[in-house]
């Protein structure tokens, strides 16, 4: 079937990253950048989000490529957003080390006119204002799907409950559902995310994998693809959803076992990025090399 | 084909549980309980335990009915072990109220002569040196699986290193294959365990699923079947590994698949343990009961 486009609107950043595996400085990072290199292996991809003049505009020079619409791409005066963290042998921990909002702290996102009929929007993780914004440009999408955190789950609940009125799929993990309902319980929290507003519900748990509940009382369960060596963990979940989002973009969403592939490829692509620093791996990632994976992780749940 | 006999030498006790669903005193528990009941649904058991005088012996009447041989329950004069703990409505917290050793402190296991030849032998979470004696005793065993915790692997590491030696399966969860080998990367973890000796590892991930390692490199990974409503997480460990070993005794180990379903009823059964106190619901279990639970995990599983 034809590729439907899919809008992303987040974060752009540029990120420093302590690891085992070494230090790195002003690496490419951001939401809207990790979602786009996975989801624009599968579908075209519309970006909006802002980044500072001092932005190396050649460190996204390889998303032309690869059928990425960098129209909604602002350039602000000022610097762009940037991001330091550390990682230990311990990938599950993490310090963040500073956090300079820069240009991001004002972002106001324009939806360019012709970005407003995109069928697939990925609200990334922004203030919930903001992604109640970006649905006020938008004309009739045909799939909303939202990404969120503790930070706003915490602090600004009223805007949060706004936008999962409007969204289709909300995709968080098993904390914030927990932060998000007051249900330490998973099923217990997934039957009252349903009341606020979405139908599908994607709980991410990282190394432990990732679930998938329909509102008809389906569920997925797919562990994680173990990997030997985790690098830089950064950009996991965005990558994961750029992977679901861009299977769903060019498969038939009436078909049960499409959201289920999705969830697939999401963590294909999420194993595959924390191997290396920033985006490096799924800059260069081959069809083969995901078919590749695919068989590897039958192979490793089949029974 | 014909079902193999399954020894089990584990503990056996009185446990006092408080839980949101509320609090029961002086309930049927113990390694070898738990392993037995859940075991015996599949295939014969040997059960190798100690119980104090005040032990109430009808407790254990219906394993009578299951092919449990209880010849190797020794009543020692003196009091039953006694563990007392509160969950709360997170169930991966745990406090430990109480313990008392009873006559368990001076446990000696002690195997009838017509178990001697068990060609199934489980080392239930007891001293290494006592699962070396209990190893001591067996002629030659088809297949010896080995349950460990911290205390032993940081208090009595030499002797824990000896009984590796001797073992094919070696299950533990992830933080306990982490201080094992000081590696928090499961996979280098699991690389090291093999080098102590178990050619097969076993890692409970409790709600998060079950994983299979062989030293052939196959990886299997199973998530948990989700639980509505967990009731008392005492046991769900040794009832994994009672439907793990019950699984094996019936099916060929050569067959890889066998290695692969004994891990998913393993999941089956610690998935109904924890539902109700104590071994309610495993005593009770029905055919029916773990068939539909197995179609509704392939159901879970499928993409």
């Amino acid at each position: 079937m034809a590729k439907k486009e899919i809008l992303v609107v987040g974060s752009a950043a540029l990120d420093t990253v302590e690891a085992p595996a070494g230090k790195v400085d002003d690496i490419l990072g951001g939401s809207s950048f990790y979602f786009s290199t996975a989801a624009s292996l599968l579908a075209p991809v519309r970006i909006v989000a802002v980044t500072g003049s001092d932005f190396p505009k050649e460190k996204i020079e390889f998303l032309k490529s690869r059928d990425v619409d960098l129209e909604g791409l602002e350039t602000a005066e000022g610097e762009t957003f940037r991001w330091g963290g550390r990682y230990y042998e311990d990938p599950n921990k993490r310090d963040t080390l500073f956090t300079r909002l820069g240009v991001f702290e004002q972002f106001q996102p324009k939806i360019p006119n012709h970005f407003k009929s995109t069928p697939l929007v990925f609200l990334g993780n922004i203030h919930p204002a903001l992604q109640s914004q970006v649905l006020d440009q938008i004309d009739n999408p045909e799939l909303v799907v939202m990404d969120t955190m503790n930070f706003w789950i915490n602090g600004t609940p009223d805007e949060l409950r706004e936008v999962l009125k409007r969204v289709d799929v909300i995709m968080i993990n098993d904390e914030e559902a927990t932060d998000l309902t007051g249900k330490t319980d998973l099923l217990a929290a997934v039957d009252q995310i349903y009341t606020f507003g979405p139908k599908n519900i994607v709980i991410k748990k990282g190394q432990h994998g990732a679930m998938l509940f329909r509102e008809n009382g389906e569920m997925f369960s797919l562990p994680a693809f173990p990997v030997r060596k985790v690098v830089d963990p950064t950009g996991a979940g965005d990558t994961f959803a750029g992977g679901f989002m861009g299977y769903l973009a060019s498969h038939p969403l009436e078909d049960k076992m499409t959201w289920r592939h999705a969830v697939l490829m999401g963590s294909v692509l999420g194993g595959f990025v924390v191997e290396d620093f920033s985006m490096e791996k799924t800059k260069v990632l081959t069809q083969q090399d995901i078919d590749t994976r695919i068989e590897q992780y039958k192979e490793l749940v089949a029974f």
